[in-house]
């Protein structure tokens, strides 16, 4: 356990150009550490008495007035941290926020580490563990999915699912291990049928959770969409298209490689991240290099392809691109075919070549659009595509899903486990080593809510977290 | 008089990354506002019926969770701007303060706009004219003595004595408007005498006031500190050193000119602009070309100059140097001869030539520092030198300084038209002549703590500010 008996402060808002900063105190002399620097107008000397109480006041260093500020008190354990804690408003001028920290260091409390607040809450029982690190999702959220996919983490997701099961779990163990004390007399406590029974849905429910995860990286991170096509077809030109619609949020993210570009994009609540596989370029043989182009690993990755043709390329050149590229995609990958260039052909050579020839010859689950990413035709059409495809995995309909690394390694562990278990009732193992296994899911379980943890694991996740958090 | 019935929202605290946001809601309608999106956790309907009260609940859109909230209720007059006031503090997601703030206009908040929070607490009497401009310069304080000069204008500063001055003037305006009704029977009722003592004391505080303002651009922008010298004589390094000194906070300021390089240090409270002048380079009458040079300008508004000479240079050309380049330099200005690249000769040559010939030469007001930029030597020792400069001018030995562009504008009218009351009395000039410039001299004293004030001033004060102040 970790150790909190001394008070910690931080700024809690961010840096920058301001109104107003917070700076948070939590710990047993927090009340005790304000009140040596704070002068209420009130002059109330007890002011820090009274829960959840607002006081306009000053700071003073020495005699000399620091900044008119408002002070909130929260009395144990009515506070985020469970902690006596105290928040001091101040105007944002980072000079005055150093003065106060530094006041409030010198009367007896300390920096905090990242996350430190929220540790203490977690400690303190206020959050379990997957709660807490959904504040830190929170916090980053920037779309609607990945917001409310946050907010049902912090609410609890599929944490109380996983405290019951860990309770019957439990029981089965210690029956596993009171069959173990009775060893010599051959007798089962634990029915067999009900253990196996209760094994095999929670690893199915896991595979389901696990399942989820691509999604639930997918709403943090931006549904990843793979531009590609042949040199020249206009694939920077759509990815302008697609970034510059209007009611889109930008912001482009570094690539990965030289040859990637990627720009996040909200669209419709959701956060897609168009990937430019402008590194498909150079020789005629390109498709044929994806192979071991760092491109082809995204494009495998990609959760949609939108396959980029050229409308004024020669159709049994088309057809051969089409399915050169193809051979990279996976089948679970949806395709959309996406015909460029279409203000340089007249309607009637477009209804001839394709409506009427290309397009029903394709594969009946590829969608495809026509489009002039250049003159912004029909982009709004592809979005539609996309943003209905998204849809259907929306979060409404699945009522718990896996978006947390951490969580997605210790499920990955339990299903093994519990799949041992499974095994060795089905194969007669000895309840020692069923037992063992059990432990071992118990352990990965545990894990995740924090009904286990060790000070490292603590450390790990709560370091990032931003400071005053 | 500005209109402000309606109710105004905005976020008070920087954006970025932080773990909590501020969400100022002020108007006749903020509670009600507010009440109709959250919901407190203890259910009482009534949690903002006391003033300095603080409520954990939570925020709904329709009837999906937004976030878990602390609201703060301060009831008029007692809040900031003297109108009823909420504060929301939300995790600091930009997706979730968005929400609230369009939470909060449907509920019919409207965006503020910059400054609006603490126009209404002007204009509601919380705050003088030149407090709510001293409010921006708190914000923006980087340094002890920007820190110090905005708290005391914002507890007040000149604006007092000015109200006091005011007042007097008023009472001889009445006086004297008094004689023009009796005009015919030649009284006088304003004792010219008392008159005269009033405009002579005031208009040598305004002299003093306006004297200050150096001083406090000075203090507000740093103190300007030009480094000039010959080509190569180290004008670089010496300002990289001065930069590079340890305790320093550096932020570089793009030059006005591409021949000025800027950068800002904070040493010991006080902040300093450091210039070099990079434009003295190219050909060796550049000291003569000085005058057409922006360089030159730059000279002349330095409080110091750091007149920087090659220690190998023969100390004929040396003295010729200082020579050209004084011819340049304000007498009021402080000089400071620093004696670069000590390292590049002996300590008995450095003693022979200098210590013993050169130095006892000197105008006993300059000082010299012998350094050397590149191995950074003794430059703590011209630090030292440059500190105690401007200690000399501290603020806590003036009572009140001037830091304000627009004070200064007004005082410079006031003092304009106070002398030529005073010309006026002493030339026996008539009452309505006199009248006339009174009524100007308070109006330009009115218009800075803003007793006289127009729409479009404030507009322009406030429009300075940034949102959610």
């Amino acid at each position: 356990m970790i150790n909190t008996p001394d008070t910690i402060c931080a700024v809690a808002t961010a840096p920058g150009k301001g109104a107003v900063a917070i700076i948070r105190v939590s710990g047993s002399n927090a009340k005790q550490i304000v009140a040596g620097i704070f002068t209420p107008r009130s002059n109330n000397q007890d002011w820090h008495t009274q829960s959840h109480s607002l006081h306009y006041g000053t700071i003073h260093k020495n005699t000399e007035l620091v900044d008119d500020v408002l002070v909130s008190v929260f009395t144990s354990p009515k506070s985020y941290t469970g902690e006596d804690s105290i928040e001091i408003n101040c105007h944002a001028s980072l000079f005055i926020q150093n003065q106060i920290l530094q006041l409030l260091i010198e009367h007896g409390a300390r920096l905090a580490n990242p996350g430190e607040f929220t540790m203490r809450a977690y400690i303190n029982g206020k959050l379990d563990l997957s709660q807490a690190e959904a504040v830190a999702d929170l916090l980053a959220s920037s779309s609607e999915a990945s917001h409310k996919l946050a907010i049902s983490q912090m609410k609890g997701g599929y944490a109380k699912e996983l405290r019951e099961v860990r309770q019957e779990l439990l029981h089965f163990l210690s029956l596993l291990e009171l069959e173990l004390d009775f060893s010599e007399e051959e007798v089962e406590f634990a029915d067999r049928q009900q253990l196996t029974d209760l094994a095999q849905k929670l690893s199915a429910r896991i595979a389901q959770l696990l399942e989820s995860f691509r999604l639930g990286t997918a709403i943090k991170q931006g549904i990843p969409v793979c531009i590609v096509g042949e040199p020249n077809v206009g694939k920077s030109s759509l990815l302008n298209a697609l970034v510059n619609e209007d009611k889109a949020i930008v912001s482009e993210i570094p690539g990965t490689t030289r040859d990637v570009i990627e720009d996040t994009v909200v669209i419709s609540g959701t956060t897609f991240r168009f990937m430019d596989t402008a590194g498909i370029r150079n020789t005629s043989d390109t498709i044929e290099r994806l192979g071991i182009d760092r491109t082809f690993e995204k494009v495998r990755n990609a959760a949609t392809v939108l396959l980029l043709i050229d409308v004024t390329s020669p159709l049994h050149h088309i057809k051969h691109n089409i399915q050169s590229i193809k051979k990279h995609i996976q089948n679970s990958t949806r395709v959309i075919l996406v015909v460029n260039k279409i203000d340089l052909i007249t309607q009637a050579q477009l209804e001839e070549r394709f409506y009427n020839s290309f397009a029903p010859q394709l594969e009946s689950q590829d969608a495809i659009v026509y489009i002039s990413a250049k003159q912004g035709l029909h982009i709004q059409e592809l979005i539609d595509v996309l943003v209905a495809d998204a849809q259907q995995s929306d979060i409404s309909q699945n009522d718990a899903i896996l978006s947390n690394a951490r969580h997605y390694e210790a499920f990955l562990h339990a299903k093994e486990s519990i799949d041992n278990v499974l095994h060795g009732i089905e194969n007669g193992l000895t309840h020692d080593l069923i037992s063992l296994e059990l432990r071992q899911a118990l352990h990965y379980i545990g894990s995740i809510t924090g009904a286990i943890t060790n000070d490292e694991m603590l450390g790990h996740i709560f370091a990032n977290f931003c400071i005053g958090k």
